[in-house]
């Protein structure tokens, strides 16, 4: 098999590599490890900024963004016995969208399959020939499938495979550096067909520890309580839960809660990662297998996005253009926008939970950091431009 | 000997409050532990905000500013290879003032005499009487001054005695909360009779620690670089100084660096201190008796000075109008500034500074921090309005 872009991996920024790809002419064939089930199944956030909804739209996928999603132009935090808001639309212009991450994937797979672009799922065993990589000439990657070993050529590799994924493995261990922190804590999430406590998110720091009131649409609520990381779900009944969550939210919110049984209830670790760089030779990293973010502020989709930006870019340069310059420097455009969502997400991690090791002058110091950014128009600012996703 | 209010501390803060207070026709006492010209030769900082400048207006005190003060428009800050500037003018339209804390102080004692204003030098062993501080009477402060024991009744005292002194030791343990943070550096500070690097404060965060240029005046520079706080000022020759300095700040300042023998050198350590609350029935706290701050961003004298406001104006409501509300609550005024105060300084010095436990994950979001305040107008603001000073 041949193709002009190899792109491992099928989840949202594989598929939506591919489809932007696509539109220009740019042959690309996806490797997905999973059944297309599979990846339809994983439940993730779903805060979507402006530019991703910009590349869906050049990438001309149909979305059921303007009848299933919601555009949110604010939204609440709150403290001690403070609440407010955060006004993304007066300091930006912009809302987020509220839309799962889970719907965006399946109108990739529907643009995909109506473009009768090539997707191969349940692909083991991939291997990138690593000498290839570096040089001029095609590379080859050997794989897995329904027990047959194949073979696919190619000029460019783009590594969407996550953070598990082969991809970042296929950079030798000293072409790469890469950067951790991992927080001293989780969260416990649940799903539940209760109507959202709120029209809008509710970012909460309790004394309690952290709480998020989310939402999927206005029958699908999703909660978080910030929870030991080797704490077990299966503890927690979903009284337990809820309790919790009512604890750590403002009064008024707390009394109008919805409550019901949970569909999904687990604990997920928190941590901060960023391989640098993101590109080795004909390889090129996007999203989750070159950084994660902690979910506070819903960044991972959004900084995944970003990076297909500028690969796209750069692979269109290359094949229309025949210029390989934005290639060559696909690593530090991407980077320089990954180090200030990677900073945002551990600022609001930061600045929401509580973390074991805090002093009672920390306490003050998160306090203060909340309290300046109630009464400070400009640190509100900062904020929004942030949540609402900084300039590609 | 009787007066209405005790002014324990004869530094700028009770110096400013006894001279605020003279202006409305209160009396008030100075009691200070040293000799005028002891107090004289204190070398500190000397970034002045608005606030402080209109305070001493409001004082009547002829001072010196408007010859021999410079005003800054705005200050530079650099790390890695950028260097980039806030325009405090362009954010806030207020300049900070760079006038000594020694002229300050000069200043006050020149209108204190020409008022004829009473203050007690080499003032020793002062005791109050706990017992009066929480009743409804007046409260004795007992002391002695030239080997007598003397006693002074007052309707008030106000604690201006800095961090080591009686005032806030004379709170019961139990009935104040302290917070402390120490940083695990200090700053190596000189002063040499060489012109100023540049006409603004450069902050510099620089991979071997971080520098500061200051200045007193054209003629006089105050240059730091943080060191280990155990570090021996004596072990580092001026060259050794020079030297180290230079490798720190952009090559432009280094180049143009005019250096000459030091007239002063030391090492300070730098800590976070608050005291809650700040105030013990009739004893009020002003300035480093009640809370410290790092140097980084010069909030020291400043954040003392909205002290004495907060406290002025609770006693000027008391004797001018009878209203006692504002001197219950002067500990909650003061201290909601004083947090925000204490925030920006722990901010300036954590994003500015080298912390030995700092893992390359932490210095990445240090370089983001930085990164992301050279290209964010919202972000440069957020320090402008700090450095200049937020509102009383």
């Amino acid at each position: 098999m041949k193709t002009q872009v190899a792109i491992i991996g099928g989840g949202p920024s594989g598929l939506l590599l591919g489809q932007l790809l696509h539109v220009q002419g740019i042959d690309a064939v996806v490797l997905e490890r999973r059944t297309k089930a599979h990846v339809l199944k994983r439940i993730r956030a779903g805060v979507l900024e402006r530019g991703l909804i910009d590349l869906l739209a050049q990438a001309q996928v149909p979305t059921r963004m303007e009848t299933d999603g919601y555009a949110h132009d604010g939204t609440v935090i709150s403290y001690d016995a403070e609440s407010f808001r955060i006004d993304f639309a007066e300091h930006t212009g912009t809302p987020v969208m509220v839309y799962g991450q889970t719907e965006v994937t399946r109108d990739l797979y529907a643009a995909r399959d109506a473009a009768g672009a090539r997707t191969l799922f349940e692909v083991e065993d991939i291997e990138i020939e690593n000498a290839a990589l570096d040089g001029d000439g095609p590379v080859t990657l050997h794989f897995s499938e329904g027990g047959n070993r194949q073979r696919l050529t190619c000029d460019y590799v783009a590594g969407c495979d996550g953070y598990h994924g082969v991809s970042r493995q296929s950079i030798p261990a000293d072409k790469r550096h890469e950067f951790e922190k991992v927080y001293p804590f989780g969260w416990l999430g649940i799903l539940s067909e209760t109507p959202p406590v709120h029209h809008e998110l509710i970012y909460a720091n309790s004394e309690r520890g952290f709480a998020l009131c989310s939402m999927r649409n206005d029958r699908l609520s999703r909660y978080y309580v910030q929870a030991p990381v080797d704490d077990d779900s299966a503890r927690w009944s979903d009284d337990a839960f809820w309790d919790e969550l009512r604890r750590r939210i403002p009064p008024e919110y707390a009394e109008a809660l919805v409550t019901g049984p949970s569909i999904e209830k687990g604990i997920a670790p928190l941590r901060s990662f960023v391989c640098e760089p993101m590109q080795y030779g004909r390889l090129f990293l996007c999203g989750d297998a070159a950084h994660i973010v902690p979910p506070t502020g819903a960044k991972g989709l959004n900084t995944a996005a970003s990076d297909v930006h500028y690969l796209f870019e750069a692979l269109k340069a290359r094949y229309l253009d025949g210029d390989s310059a934005a290639l060559a420097d696909y690593s530090a455009r991407a980077l320089a926008r990954v180090w200030k969502a990677e900073r945002f997400s551990w600022w609001m991690t930061s600045t929401l939970h509580r973390f074991p090791e805090m002093s009672t002058f920390d306490l003050r110091m998160q306090r203060a950091e909340l309290e300046f950014l109630r009464t400070t128009p400009s640190a509100q600012a900062s904020l929004a431009q942030n949540y609402v996703g900084l300039p590609y």
